[in-house]
């Protein structure tokens, strides 16, 4: 678990623009479960930040000085901008957004990165079947809430897994969950059994851990289970926990397969359009959990391993 | 580990067939793991065994009492038959073998389900495409021996996982494997990792634990790994040992998929049709350890456990 040592806080002058360049003044940070990764000195998908490098993480900003035709001042834009005030750009990988398309955070979350991982994990990874029963833990976190959300949306019975009575209520009353499932106060295994008494068709993975295991035991033949995320290892200090029962996969003829969004980059834009049409429509909704204050970062981090935060967390650093 | 007093041997008449039934002598019974896992209590793709009755076992036959229209005396048949001299049918599930296509043996082996697990295993779980690196454990091994001979007939670069180096010495020289790795005497990590430089592209595995580890490990983006079996872990009385690093699977937007060859039975016929072919080019060899008398089976059978067997181990019950 990361301290409030790991972290060192400073400040210095922003430098002069280079030709080509541009100044993004940062509004609001996504913090996301895989910031913790990014952290391990281990071979991934990105290299790991090094120590005494700005923390990486995704954030929206306002453009606020330019010598980049491409960029104007006043445009909103989001990408890796890292944990910090202000980013300067040559303007690759950004993506400009439209404040009146949605409120600001709303790109960070459904409309950003965290709609385009459930988006794509479900719909291409998971390729689900109107009638199929699809599971997803860390079900009122960020990703698993739209991945739900969504799962209905395709004519799928939606059953989420989450931690506490209050997660589990909005699930079901506010997101139109089929079924929820308090892990802090129920058996996974033995209520996921009660819950998908056919077996589940897609297991949306968001945690690892036990409850991995409990899916595994509870598969329908063919199941597809997306490895998206393995939030309870992140932390973990002793050997990661891997799936014991992962032999179910064979009995019944299940897969399971890692989903990464970058590799859908090409088809953001269509994924968007097509979230914003839900949200217009009101099946889908965004949720976000934002604290005020890039100096409480260390603090506000650690919610995401807590299981504290409630919809997106979102870091505000300026106002918009 | 299954002990010889698990067993009981005993003897009895044969009863008079009734109308439609057939008495089938057993001649050759087909020793293959996945009856290790018929012993466990707990739910599978087939019921356990239940103390008491005949252990389940397939096995080779010739019909020498018939009051079946469809199978006349003399023929050849497979089917479970179970591990006893005589079995009497009611034709249902045999499937008649010509005796003049290849030696008996072979049609519990190449010919038979073992082949067919690696044929469907590999090409329609594992999809290989020309030029892939396919690795594959317990490789000297029946289903083993089979997989890397098919994924060289379609272009890929095979690597065999096998114990010893007598057995490493056969996959190269006489079945035409590119690299063996001796899991006894070398790091499987360390060596797959300077056998497969760009990552292995299909991983075939029957062993789990450990090797399905070092798999895991040098996985190339987008491998496809086929869960066959696990016989490290079916005489475990611990739990069983998962794949801690299975987040392999997400950096590598990998695959992990289960399969069970009786899927395929309504193509096993084009698929042994196919393999015909491969054995009267030379492409494709095919390897029995062959031990005689039926009274044998509770040691002969543990060979598997040992890794004692050299390609497909069959009981010879009587002569064909």
């Amino acid at each position: 678990m990361p301290k409030r040592t790991d972290w060192d806080y400073s400040e210095e002058t922003v430098r002069e623009l280079r030709e080509g360049e541009l100044l993004i003044r940062v509004l609001f940070i996504s913090l996301d479960p895989a910031m913790r990764g990014w952290m391990n000195q281990s071979r991934s998908y990105v290299p790991p930040v090094q120590i005494g490098e700005v923390m990486r993480a995704l954030a929206l900003g306002q453009v606020v000085a330019s010598r980049n035709p491409q960029f104007s001042i006043g445009k909103h834009v989001t990408g890796t901008f890292g944990v910090q005030e202000y980013f300067i750009s040559e303007g690759k990988g950004l993506i400009e957004v439209d404040p009146h398309v949605a409120p600001l955070p709303t790109f960070l979350n459904v409309l950003g990165m965290t709609g385009m991982t459930a988006y794509f994990g479900l719909l291409e990874t998971g390729r689900p079947q109107p009638g199929d029963t699809v599971v997803v833990s860390a079900a009122a976190g960020a990703v698993g809430s739209v991945v739900g959300q969504i799962a209905t949306i395709k004519g799928c019975r939606a059953v989420g897994i989450a931690g506490g009575a209050e997660k589990c209520r909005y699930l079901v009353a506010d997101l139109g969950f089929d079924a929820a499932i308090d892990y802090k106060s129920e058996d996974v295994t033995a209520t996921l059994r009660k819950s998908c008494p056919q077996g589940m068709n897609i297991y949306f993975d968001n945690v690892g851990g036990d409850i991995l295991e409990a899916a595994l035991a509870n598969l329908a033949r063919g199941a597809r289970i997306v490895i998206c995320g393995a939030i309870s290892q992140y932390c973990s200090t002793g050997p990661v926990h891997g799936p014991r029962n992962y032999l179910s996969l064979l009995v019944n003829r299940a897969t399971m397969k890692g989903m990464l969004v970058f590799d859908y980059a090409d088809r953001y834009a269509l994924a968007a359009q097509e979230m914003v049409g839900w949200i217009a429509a009101g099946k889908l909704k965004s949720r976000e959990d934002i604290v005020e204050g890039l100096e409480t970062f260390p603090d506000t981090f650690l919610k995401l391993f807590k299981g504290e935060n409630f919809g997106k967390l979102i870091l505000k650093v300026a106002a918009g």
